[in-house]
């Protein structure tokens, strides 16, 4: 049974603190040791990824090796399901479309000075995109991190991937062709981070490294963070539901058992102003999971860290829902658009009770790879702006330094930095 | 003398991929001990900043002294040159106008399926600014760092800052109450980062930290980075100053110093195409020095990684900087508008002879805090969209879900997650 609290009970402020604090991964000491790859990718480049591919993913190959080749690509292709690339198309389509509009604008003014000011968006010269193996390996999150990048106008998309055993997932391989993936290297863990951010004969560096991964690649991507920019660093996944008396309970359950099957660190929460409607999610939960083939996993996940809270209104949810600062948030009650407009802490919304977050899981449009773990409180979901950088510009005529001038020159002097104050003297013929 | 380099030279790529390389920075291994202080203010709250602040700022007081109170602002207000506060209100001016155009917009929209979509811009709702104390305590930089906050729409704005010995510089503070800081606190190093990250009882947390600081708030940034967000990891400063043969060489020999005069690790190079600018500027540099306050510091980076790159046509310079991808980058040369054009990686462009670097550094209006370590290849200086983050919103409707969740359905099974396709199938009868 998963925690059910009553925003109306003595104890809910520390209950709901309590909820807030809850980890939901221990997180492995692996620094050290991803200390010692990374350092060792430096050193020995090529033959360091290839030990570490026979030690970790139990594959012989040498430094050739790496490259997954056009040839494979087609073949992996070629076992896929073809109802499945036609869908993966027709995400990767909307996937663009809705990336496309966040493309940022130039800019140029002239100000009542007479200075010339604005900036310009330039793409990251090259995106890598890291891939979990196995279970974990997600054709659509292929899509999520690659479209948006390719969008930006990165010319070079370098997807790197482990092979336990030596097998990839052929619609892995697939979605990377469909997204416009330039380069796949067989090779995961800290090792693929390393040879990302400080190349090897192989590969050679990228500027951002972006994707999921385990505990030894989310300490990877901490440690060449500077060297290389990065994404956010993932947790597992948690949806809030906030439903009044009208939502459909088997709806709401289906829901939030999506979420729960993700992973046993999963959350997933419902809230409600609804006693009656609590209840009968709660017994549509458990009637639902016994027939899903992870019921482990969701089961696990909902009863570890499920919860079910009771508001008086639902207004009353908004300050909940803003600490809780929740990945997904779907509003299915009356009025939701007036609801969201009050929420200043979540990753993606999805409004109404014809918007389960599945579906934007894979081809609402919007990227799936969004905040967790309250971090929405300050990011956002990947887009197009995390593979651009801003370049300022400035340009004075002698006129207006003559007229900014001085106010610089005696700021700069307040700090102590005469060279700065020199630099625009001299221009000046003040000194 | 500086590093001189010929593109020309037989042994060119392998002395400018050694300029590249130049490590500036000794990165202390701090971490540890910031580990422990982080986590014995996570346990001790206010009682640790007290002990921290005895120890390292030889400053006693108690948790109620922690706050700067209205009152000493008001004294340090008074204590300020009214010339130098006059001239903050300009840069502040300067600075909120140019940021105010960063303000991203909310957009909605529906596509030819009926699939609402769209997605919303917040504030985060408190911002950290931590000041470094002593020398390094610039008044421009709280002015950089709270305006682009404040033009975000951040309720709570809040800067901490060591006061060693006791002793705060009165225009920092007067700084603060011109770009509408909320609150301030006398706290410094890795143990103001936790306080800013977890919160104690006095200093309530925030959701994002920036400003600068040594190699402890670098690296209690690097390890509450997931808990709060925060800006780059700010390196030395540097410059690339690009030059043809109508340069004046001593405006040049000023520019390069004043970057210079920052850090003995600061780093001014020159590129031109004309040997003779080169040799004029070198002159004009050792002239200029000799009469500097801070000609210890500047000769010492001049000397150290300081350099002058000699190419055959500035074209030719392009890669080279991209390369170098410089925080700060002038250039005084004709057609400078074209040369810029060409740049990919560069933190901010200074176009033509008469925008020194300093005039951005105070009143210039862009932001003065911008990506160091060649990490213009992936960042962008800092800016209102640092305080902001985007929400995503999806809609669909009974018919838009209807054509969707086929696709949705088919990718779900793909990946294993039954559960996922059973969200959608549920609404449409389909399972």
């Amino acid at each position: 049974m998963p925690m059910r609290l009553d925003a109306g009970s003595p104890t809910f402020a520390r209950d709901f603190a309590g909820l807030l604090a809850a980890k939901r991964e221990v997180s492995e000491d692996v620094d050290l040791a991803v200390k010692a790859i990374i350092e060792d990718v430096i050193a020995r480049g090529d033959a360091a990824l290839v030990d570490y591919t026979r030690r970790f993913d139990r594959l012989e190959l040498d430094a050739a090796g790496l490259k997954v080749t056009e040839a494979e690509i087609e073949a992996a292709w070629a076992r896929c399901d073809p109802d499945a690339i036609v869908a993966l198309r027709t995400a990767r389509d909307r996937i663009e479309a809705y990336h496309a509009r966040q493309k940022p604008s130039d800019e140029r003014f002239t100000d009542t000075l007479g200075v010339e000011l604005g900036h310009r968006w330039t793409a990251v010269e090259a995106a890598g995109l890291y891939v979990p193996g196995g279970t974990a390996s997600y054709p659509s999150s292929v899509l999520m991190n690659a479209v948006p990048a390719r969008v930006a106008g990165v010319p070079r998309i370098v997807m790197v991937v482990p092979s336990p055993d030596g097998v990839l997932n052929p619609l892995v391989l697939a979605a990377a062709r469909v997204a416009g993936v330039s380069e796949i290297y067989r090779v995961g863990g800290a090792q693929a981070i390393a040879a990302l951010a400080y190349g090897t004969d192989t590969i050679a560096p990228v500027a951002k490294i972006v994707g999921p991964g385990n505990a030894y690649v989310a300490a990877a991507k901490r440690r060449v963070f500077g060297q290389v920019g990065i994404d956010m660093i993932a947790g597992p996944s948690e949806v809030v539901v906030v439903a009044d008396c009208h939502a459909n309970p088997d709806w709401i359950a289906a829901d939030l058992l999506a979420q729960a099957e993700h992973d046993a660190a999963a959350q997933s929460i419902l809230i409600t102003d609804s006693a009656e409607l609590a209840d009968s999610v709660a017994e549509a939960v458990e009637r639902r999971l016994s027939t899903l083939p992870r019921a482990a996993i969701a089961g696990a996940s909902w009863r570890d860290f499920g919860a079910i809270l009771l508001t008086p209104s639902l207004a009353q949810a908004v300050p909940l829902i803003d600490r809780l600062a929740p990945e997904h948030l779907e509003l299915e009650c009356e009025d939701a658009e007036a609801l969201a407009g009050q929420i200043r802490n979540a990753g993606s919304i999805f409004l109404g009770s014809h918007t389960p977050e599945a579906i934007g899981d894979y081809v609402g449009g919007p990227n799936h790879v969004l905040p967790t773990a309250r971090s929405a409180r300050f990011s956002s979901g990947l887009g197009v702006l995390d593979f651009m950088k801003r370049t300022s510009i400035l340009k004075c005529d002698p006129e207006s330094l003559r007229q900014l001038g001085p106010a610089a020159i005696t700021l700069a002097r307040s700090e102590g930095l005469e060279a700065h104050a020199r630099s625009i003297a001299v221009r000046l013929n003040l000194g």
